[in-house]
């Protein structure tokens, strides 16, 4: 599948190059490519600059959010929360009309320190938010709930974990699951339409704290029944 | 040990019962027992009137929250969420001061239908709210992220889950613990201090969502690492 990954931080480099490894062709998405592919100092996360990532996956290209969308089958939106609007919006609504868009993002407020709060939440989603605002996408939420290496390699853990799905287009999360099974996942759970992304996306002060108290973002939860 | 039990509902009756399994003396504390008592008709969950409840566990005395309060060593809360603050105060600061609190409660506001949202989440919590309106007790924040059956009686499902503690103090954390432990939980996760119990709370949402995606409140997390 021709797959635009919108993001060039930790997830969307996961997702990018696990995409990649699987034979998708996959295009990232980034404001001013020049200028990421420009940048040689660590993110303030102490993580190696793109470039570095993009010399180890060359088959993945780089180009504007809007090429990378109306190029695609596929749109994963991998970027921060706070950005995704804008974001999108510089992919452009035609670009990404009647395709899926798997948003992974959580909407964390940094601005009051760590641990951070979120800027939509109890009553309303980022989930949401991005489907009222994109009319004509097929809005999957998915994979928010586990840290980047984990969301593409559930077999690092020592046994099979919990995903979920939201959005209101069955075939959409019917595709969106199938890439998820490809990742490795075997427990995938559909919550419902868009509005219960309000659940995974509330999940993310637990897993914040429950990160604190393990040490290690190398977890993720199994519905045990 | 002495523990009162606040709350005639579900999970006060679970946690009451299995305490006095366990051969603790406990007290149920409510508003007024002899209307407690009184009340033929099943809730609006359906379950049956209290009065049942207690023909079958007559070493568990009813008396009013104030009573329960005195004469405990450590005392649950497993009411309403909405009434948490009202039915402390009747139970007294004095008859509750330098005692641990388990607070069992989650802040479901269901003014809106179902699912319910929460009155208190991400920048605060009603754990913080409990601690805050009773500076002198000891509140621990736990068991609040599952069914009663299950609270009480883990090994109903298929295997170990994870339970989660907050709180300020080390020691009634460590108490709170033991008393859990002996329920059949063998993974408590200690979170921190009692504002963690934003944490917990919040995941309430997905609880919510996963038992009307799986059809059954018989589950539980398990934090796989």
């Amino acid at each position: 599948m021709n797959i635009a990954v919108l993001g060039t931080g930790m997830v969307g480099r996961a997702v990018a190059g696990r995409l990649a490894e699987l034979g998708h062709t996959v295009t990232v998405g980034t404001r001013d490519p020049q200028a990421t592919l420009a940048r040689t100092e660590p993110d303030r996360m102490g993580n190696p600059p793109f470039a570095t990532w993009h010399a180890d996956h060359p088959t993945v290209k780089l180009v504007p959010f809007a090429d990378a969308a109306a190029g695609a089958e596929l749109v994963v939106f991998a970027g921060n929360g706070a950005a995704a609007l804008d974001m999108l919006g510089q992919a452009g609504a035609d670009n990404l009309a009647g395709k899926v868009l798997l948003d992974i993002s959580n909407p964390l407020d940094f601005s009051a320190g760590y641990p951070p709060t979120l800027f939509v939440d109890n009553t309303d989603s980022l989930g949401e938010q991005i489907q009222r605002a994109f009319p004509d996408v097929m809005v999957v939420k998915g994979l928010n709930t586990l840290s980047a290496p984990v969301m593409v390699n559930p077999s690092a853990l020592g046994g099979s974990t919990t995903v979920f799905v939201c959005g209101n287009d069955s075939a959409a999360k019917a595709t969106v699951v199938g890439l998820i099974e490809s990742f490795g996942h075997d427990d995938v759970l559909d919550l419902g339409g868009i509005d219960t992304a309000r659940g995974p996306e509330m999940y993310l002060p637990l897993w914040l704290r429950a990160m604190n108290a393990l040490g290690t973002p190398m977890f993720n939860l199994k519905l045990v029944r």
